[in-house]
């Protein structure tokens, strides 16, 4: 009974959805509080879904052209023994990025009205203001891992014998996910800086102001980048770490236990959202991490009885037992090093008090240094997973590593709500401020945002982590594709085919990111020189003139053509540097490649996202009164420090996850051409 | 006669001395031309020899201890056959240490006599003080590489059959370089950031006022950090070349054409330092530069000649110049990131004009960018140099990547007297400022110090290919030593211990080049402290009433005593990490270990030599009345960039080339013993 576990993983996922949709019913039936909050919370709604039209059409042409490639050359049509498999392909490459759209859009829709919701809670206290952000989170969270989790099933019962239809179907979702997270953390960082130039800086008026042309695109950068970027990040890691799975889990006979690793982590998670709240009085933050640990929880136990029960092999539960372990502990130390309140962001903004280039030096350090726990964690877990299921016979080690990469991710619709609850309450945050709704409501949001910044810490180890046990599965999976179509796949290090490949795959991470943040840094110029127009051309807009307000679409106009603009380079050198590798140095050249990628990859992702967030809270420690508090010169050295790690942690360090698993499926799928067509290989 | 080039390269080493003695009779007899010169010589000169005698008395213990060690271990001493064995194990690393340490004393002393005869030599025009200065440079590039050289063929000639004593001597030196590299990178900028934030920031004076108690420091710095530190560094380079080639090349009866390859790229040095020399009117930049390309072409030129009457294989002659070609090629792709007249350096100095954050966000961007080509270059190397010597047989490839890095180091003896021109010239336009020596003296250094800044891009560049390639290498030598004692030399990618191995790895030269910058910020917190101190405590002091002056010895010593404190626990941290790996995953993962450490080492060093190049470049480019010039905005944000910088690009960037070095040295040499005792391996 083969299909029994991907069926209940359908069952599970339709629950799941259910769920989403009485928690979207629950955000959209909350009353609203403030007159003037659907005008502002619309605009921001209207500027989110311009930008995911205009994103659409791009990606669109880019998956055509994908698919068109597909069909001709998976196999090569002139080989094929059946068009029908190239076509499958295809669709199943469409599948994933269409489904992974459907998600983003309906997350989207989720976020920006759940913004307008928590803000309008707040008025009554923070109880139902927490249930509007969080069920709003949830509401995506749950429909994004069902989503995947369902489309693999399926999938997998209509071709139980080839799982490559998974990986196209995660190619798809890596198409989407690269264009949302790396697209939507150009938006969302170009609109951020170009704001804070032109009027914190410049004119000195407060974040939130409505004089402020940027103002507008500044909140639908929140949801472009971090709902639905996010979104499309982990739906992405997710569906990429069951590919990996089942191409390893088919092999060997053992694909059942992925679907019950990845159907009983769905069924913690909607246990744990469900339980999930929080009283007056109490703070948010705990109640954030408890879900989280709740759910784990649950994930352990359950597993563990139906893998006693139901006779599955007790070393896999370890291994993927391991993943989700190593998932928390990545998560707990990251936060260490970047939490407010902890002693690395005291001395990072201690340093500022020397001077701006002091805060770069201090954070920048203490970012390289916080890789290494991170490091050890995936190089551990990893490590652990396989000495545990090596016993069990060939090939199930590496089936125990991406084991653990599932583990890790089996949680991931409890970590995706924690991680869009941030940008939903940020956004009530500033609706709040532009609705003119008070300082009590502004206390209440500010106190889930805070919040929500924590759980962040702790969530985006967590996604680092996971990517990082992922791509190594997928490694192990391109392997096994290799082995299965009869070539050697050998990848000694001292081959200098192995070598040269690890050496440009760890240069890739650092053209990618420094292509991004080059393109936040232009398109910030253009909005720059836009806002200027604006307060030069319209009349009584400097001086907040009753009626006058500004050309809002115009700036989102132009960070998302800008973002799109920039990305298609960089995205494109990804993929062309993968193709060059791979069809001259061939199949070693590429296992040399991916791991050189990972290496560098998580190295530079993990140094981005944590100086950056360390320079982002010693700024908000000095602003809550250390050193001068705002103003002081340590507080200036401090706003330049969280300028120069906005584009770190929130564009080029959670692209680089993108970029790993999108040149690993890449690599994944061209290894028969690889193999067949190369000039040294 | 296996003993017939070696024993050249003893005859060409004991003719480098010979023009390098002569070399330092003409720098003694240029006749001085201020009178308070010598009194401010002497001070830099006296700072210096106290930095160096505090250093050499840590070091000495430290050196002590591994000898005891290296005596007891290898072999351990309860399974040796000889004692004698370990005795000279343990007597080739004093030699290594030894020598280093003796050619850093003689460097430091040409240098710091040069710098006082280059200012007044710069009073008569600007042939003179070239001469000065490259001559000076040149006595120092000579000794290094002469005495290398000879301490390896002596080795060898010693005991031709056991190549591990070179590698014994080459860990010697490497001990020495991690001081004087690390140790000088943290002690000069300690002194450049202390000087220049109490100088020029709070009180307004210029760079190399004489009433700032720093200004000696900050001199002594530049001959500590840049001359010292850097030719111990580049000993390393060279000697680990020979030992890793030694390794490789003795088991295949090809020793040889590794000691022609030294001794005819030492010989093509001798005529390119003595050839050089530049016109009035001429430009001392491309003089420099002339004597690099007239040396490499020697180089080709003599090694092709002899190869092909000696009957050497035609393909290790290509090996070679392939490595030559690409460390020119690496040199002049840095440059043209980094140069003051490039592109990217102009963007840099522009992106300055929206504030410090974009100084940094550019700079660091293209500092990623600049990875790329030499990552390119150093792997497209390793791999030209094995399809070239891989059809003479089994062995021969790994050989020839041995040979390709001896060959980009060949002519290392002219790099090396390029590099040290820089701070001679440097210092010696410092002195000529301290000694008031007039506009038209220093018009002159001032000019000089451009051109070293310019060849300075080139050569470390060189610096880092060349390192890169010389750690491959000893990868090679360390599978090839595990080969000989009969244990299988394996490195799968997809053996977990290989890969988490490559994660430590890679994340080890973040935690050591982190340690390292966490060192300057608190040795140059000690030092400001002092300096205020002194200020307060020192009665007419600011106002620079004749006869006070400032206690500068004060701050020589805590730079010095800083400077090791903060430099030993990195280095026990680079080593104990890797003993670690080794006994607990044994030597597998040492082999993976060593790849990431390779990668992350090499990506970091480039971003940080030439994102530091850039900013500092930049810098100048405005000072030089771009964007508004001195005091403007921009000047003021490339200031910053540029204090960000100094660490980057001359303590923590140069010093990975050791650390990786030192890894590679310790795990070779330690190879039997982690195949003999270790948890999991």
């Amino acid at each position: 009974m083969w299909w029994v576990w991907p069926a209940l993983a359908l069952v599970i996922s339709a629950a799941a959805f259910f769920v989403a949709g009485r928690f979207y019913v629950y955000v959209r039936n909350i009353p609203l509080e403030a007159e003037s909050l659907p005008h502002w919370g619309d605009l921001v709604r209207h500027g989110a879904f311009a930008f995911l039209k205009t994103e659409y059409r791009v990606l669109t042409r880019f998956a055509a052209a994908v698919m068109v490639l597909l069909f001709l050359f998976f196999p090569p049509i002139w080989q094929s023994p059946s068009l029908l498999t190239n076509l499958f392909m295809a669709l199943a490459y469409a599948a994933g990025a269409g489904l992974s759209g459907l998600a983003g859009i309906f997350g989207m829709n989720v976020a920006t009205i759940a913004n307008v919701k928590a803000a309008s809670a707040a008025k009554r206290g923070i109880s139902g203001a927490y249930m509007a952000g969080f069920r709003g989170g949830a509401t995506m969270g749950l429909a994004i891992v069902a989503t995947g989790l369902s489309g693999a099933a399926v999938l997998y019962l209509l071709a139980p014998d080839n799982p490559t239809l998974v990986l196209a179907f995660s190619f798809g979702a890596s198409t989407v996910a690269l264009f949302a997270k790396a697209g939507g953390g150009i938006f969302t960082k170009t609109a951020d800086i170009a704001a804070d130039l032109t009027g914190k800086v410049e004119l000195g008026i407060p974040e939130d102001d409505p004089r402020n042309p940027a103002v507008i695109a500044d909140n639908v950068g929140d949801n472009v980048g971090d709902v639905a970027g996010m979104g499309a990040d982990l739906f992405d890691s997710n569906v990429a770490s069951l590919a990996a799975a089942l191409i390893l889990g088919v092999a060997l006979g053992q694909a059942e236990f992925v679907f019950c690793l990845g159907a009983l982590g769905l069924a913690a998670s909607i246990i744990g959202v469900l339980t999930s709240g929080v009283k007056e009085g109490q703070h948010p933050g705990q109640a954030l991490n408890n879900g989280t640990y709740l759910t784990t929880l649950l994930f352990f136990v359950l597993t563990l009885a139906v893998t006693l029960i139901f006779g599955f092999q007790l070393r896999l539960w370890i291994a993927s037992a391991i993943g989700l372990a190593a998932g928390v502990i990545i998560g707990v130390t990251s936060e260490r090093f970047t939490s407010p309140e902890g002693r690395v962001v005291r001395r990072v903004a201690k340093a500022s008090k020397s001077g701006p280039a002091f805060t770069i030096l201090s954070g920048f350090s203490y970012g390289l240094l916080s890789t290494f726990p991170a490091l050890i964690g995936i190089g551990g877990a990893a490590l652990a997973a396989y000495l545990v299921t090596a016993p069990l016979g060939p090939g199930y080690a590496l089936f125990g590593i991406s084991l653990s990469a599932v583990g890790m991710l089996s949680v991931v619709a409890m970590i995706t709500s924690n991680d869009a609850y941030g940008p939903i309450v940020d956004n009530a945050r500033g609706l709040a401020e532009m609705g003119k709704m008070g300082d009590d409501v502004i206390a209440v949001t500010d106190e889930l945002d805070a919040a929500g910044n924590t759980a962040k810490a702790i969530t985006k180890g967590f996604s680092i982590g996971a990517a990082g046990l992922t791509v190594i599965a997928l490694l192990a999976a391109y392997q096994e594709i290799l082995q299965q179509v009869g070539k050697t796949a050998d990848f000694q290090l001292l081959n200098p085919l192995v070598f040269f490949g690890l050496l440009i795959g760890a240069a890739l991470p650092a053209v990618f990111s420094a292509m991004l943040m080059l393109g936040v840094n232009r398109n910030a110029a253009r909005m720059v020189k836009e806002i200027h127009r604006q307060f030069n051309d319209i009349i009584g807009l400097k001086d907040g003139v009753e009626g006058v307000s500004p050309d809002y679409d115009r700036c989102i106009e132009i960070a998302t053509i800008g973002a799109l603009k920039e990305l298609l380079p960089a995205g494109i050198v990804a993929i062309a540097v993968t193709l060059a590798v791979g069809f001259i140095g061939g199949v070693q050249a590429i296992g040399g490649f991916l791991a050189g990628n990972i290496l560098s990859g998580l190295l530079l992702a993990l140094l981005m996202s944590n100086a950056g967030g360390m320079w982002d809270n010693a700024k908000k420690y000095i602003e809550g009164g250390a050193h001068g508090g705002k103003g002081s010169s340590a507080h200036k050295a401090s706003v330049i420090g969280d300028t120069v790690g906005d584009p770190f942690k929130d564009t080029a360090g959670p692209s680089l996850n993108t970029q790993i698993t999108v040149v690993s499926l890449v690599s994944s799928l061209c290894a028969t051409l690889f193999a067949s067509f190369s000039l040294l290989g």
